[in-house]
């Protein structure tokens, strides 16, 4: 059966979803892979190393997309208009990519519509079985390594403290704001290049992950607090005054650091703001904000997407794609979750696709199939069906 | 008396040459100290900050310089033309700055004939006393640092190993030629965030420093290799048989790693080309060279001054200035080194400069006095006096 790998047509998309070492993996199980030509460009990936790996290069989408069976794409097929690539791709074909189905309501109408039966890398439960196809992992962890770089970048002063001739330069103080898959890597980073590091969640049972990556946990760590740390995983909801006390305590280490990294995001909801436009006042001149929620809207009041911002001597990083921005490694990591999760599907016998629609990874990422919308966690799915 | 520090007019100069922290030390010793206004605006001092450090803000350069007996700048004046800043200052007036007095002979005669007082804190020996002076060591300590994060900048992968659900990230290999402080400083750096490091010097003697950084040196090591590492210091030349053998040992080092630095200069004369088209030509796709030496001529032949330029699938990165990418650790390192310096010449007694010119710092760094170039380095000195 045939697999096809299109360049990515998205603003601001420099990943691939296959790197020569997946594609050699797809053609060892048996696949014909199809690559089109300058997929891998700006993840440095060749179409000689491609070719080499046992790819053929289609010379266009339309090439590259004829007669396959399984799309395998980063982000969501566009659905009509300029660069539309829906019509390349006939009744059936599976199409495996990060598709945002919160956000997505009139694309995966279109899927459903064009009979495509679309995975939702974005949606592989968290379970152990799915850990190597956890897209959100991997790419997490690699915008979580880049939001300190980027931070750096703009910074006018060096992060490790140096003990010179001339005098002490102080290590920068950062404060991470929340503590996920990006947030812990932003603390490692940060702590690796020598600043002195300090974080933030909402869950109480992060406080012990953050001490041991060496970075202080700031929280008002009053009886209540104490009680919810030991009670585990997800956040429980605290009481008012508790809100308040914190909230007067973030506001308060935030005035003190020279960068605030935020890294907080709700998976279909607007992302909450953390550093309001008084707090951002309160920085001292040359202090930095990376705001990896950009895209959601936002960490901070003040972040604009694409850009880097300055305001009251402050600057607001708020790049599009983090993970793009280290565009080789999240591809290679990409790509290693996407064959994870084409071998779930794919009979090595055979040699070809068997879904098997009980599997709980199947159901939890499947959106639509034959003319539907069908996860259950779209709300807009029944209407449809 | 009254010390001026101006905003610096020069392309790219982000420095200033004082801080709030040196202003506050230069009106302890009871001088007058005028700041032009926004003259820290890029390091992010703010007037304010100044101001409440004791100093003056002079609302344009005519009033800063006005009546001034000492200017301290971060680079030497500009001469005649536009934003000519030498009619700003009288006969006689004491001139501090990083003068680059190998390159700048029609500056310095310039400076004679105004009759200006030049120092060049370039110029400044490399003896004990005068290491709080050392701008060339504070400014390349920076520098060093900055290469590093500017390289990661635009390298599409990330620095660790990072072990992931869904595969190993293998470590970036970073390649430094020089080991000077920048260089050091590079290696310190790139370990920090996890490459796997490497580096070469032509001083077999700076085998030693290299690998106390935890970092490989690269070094063809033969009998004649191992008699001059023991010779100690300053690089002693080797034979013709070595260098060839030297050469094609650091050609194959270049096409294995996915990061070069490169930190080689020669005072006074166009950095030598250690990385050539051939070798950029040589390396994977997707990976870096970073150029500290670009400004005089360039270490890499492809590498263009105040550009990242993208050749064979290589960045190559030249940034202008890059001690000024951190303007404010640069100026206030800066600052100090100043401020030592200018103590030599004060009498805290009379509150007013009192130069001994039998002093070896003193010496070493006066280029231009009552009307001629007078530094004996200076091989146009002595047409002129």
């Amino acid at each position: 059966m045939k697999i096809a790998i299109p360049k990515e047509r998205r603003p601001n998309e420099t990943r691939v979803a296959a790197s020569p070492e997946t594609v050699k993996k797809l053609v060892a199980l048996g696949c014909d892979v199809f690559v089109e030509k300058g997929a891998g460009a700006a993840a440095s990936f060749t179409d000689t190393a491609y070719k080499d790996a046992g790819a053929t290069i289609g010379k266009d989408a339309t090439t590259t997309y004829k007669d396959a069976k399984a799309v395998l794409k980063v982000l969501k097929p566009i659905a009509g208009g300029k660069g539309d690539e829906l019509k390349a791709m006939p009744k059936g074909t599976v199409v495996v990519s990060i598709a945002d189905p919160y956000r997505s309501e009139k694309e995966l109408d279109a899927y459903a519509k064009a009979g495509l039966t679309v995975f939702a890398m974005d949606f592989v439960p968290r379970i152990t079985r799915a850990q190597s196809m956890d897209v959100l992992s991997s790419q997490s962890n690699l915008a979580g390594y880049k939001s300190v770089l980027d931070g750096a970048a703009v910074f006018n002063r060096a992060f490790p403290m140096m003990m010179t001739a001339a005098g002490t330069v102080a290590p920068a103080k950062v404060f991470v704001m929340g503590a996920g898959v990006a947030g812990l890597q932003a603390i490692a980073t940060a702590r690796r290049l020598g600043a002195v590091v300090s974080a933030t969640d909402v869950r109480p049972a992060s406080k012990e992950q953050v001490e041991s990556l060496g970075a202080k946990f700031v929280a008002v760590e009053d009886d209540e607090f104490k009680q919810a740390e030991t009670a585990g995983g997800y956040a429980k909801e605290m009481s008012d005054a508790y809100k308040a006390k914190q909230a007067a305590l973030i506001a308060e280490t935030i005035a003190k650091v020279d960068m605030v990294i935020t890294t907080a995001l709700i998976p279909g909801r607007p992302a909450p703001v953390l550093v309001t436009a008084e707090m951002v006042k309160s920085m001292k001149p040359g202090s930095v904000i990376v705001d990896l929620a950009v895209e959601t809207g936002g960490n901070c009041e003040l972040s604009v997407a694409g850009k880097v911002v300055e305001k009251d001597g402050v600057s607001i990083v708020g790049y599009h794609n983090v993970p793009g921005r280290l565009a080789t490694d999240a591809s290679s990591l990409y790509a290693k979750n996407v064959v994870n999760f084409f071998e779930l599907m794919f009979d090595k016998e055979a040699k070809d696709l068997k879904i098997d629609w009980d599997d709980e990874i199947i159901k939890g990422t499947c959106v639509t199939h034959e003319g539907s919308i069908v996860h259950p966690a779209l709300a807009h799915a029944e209407k449809k069906t």
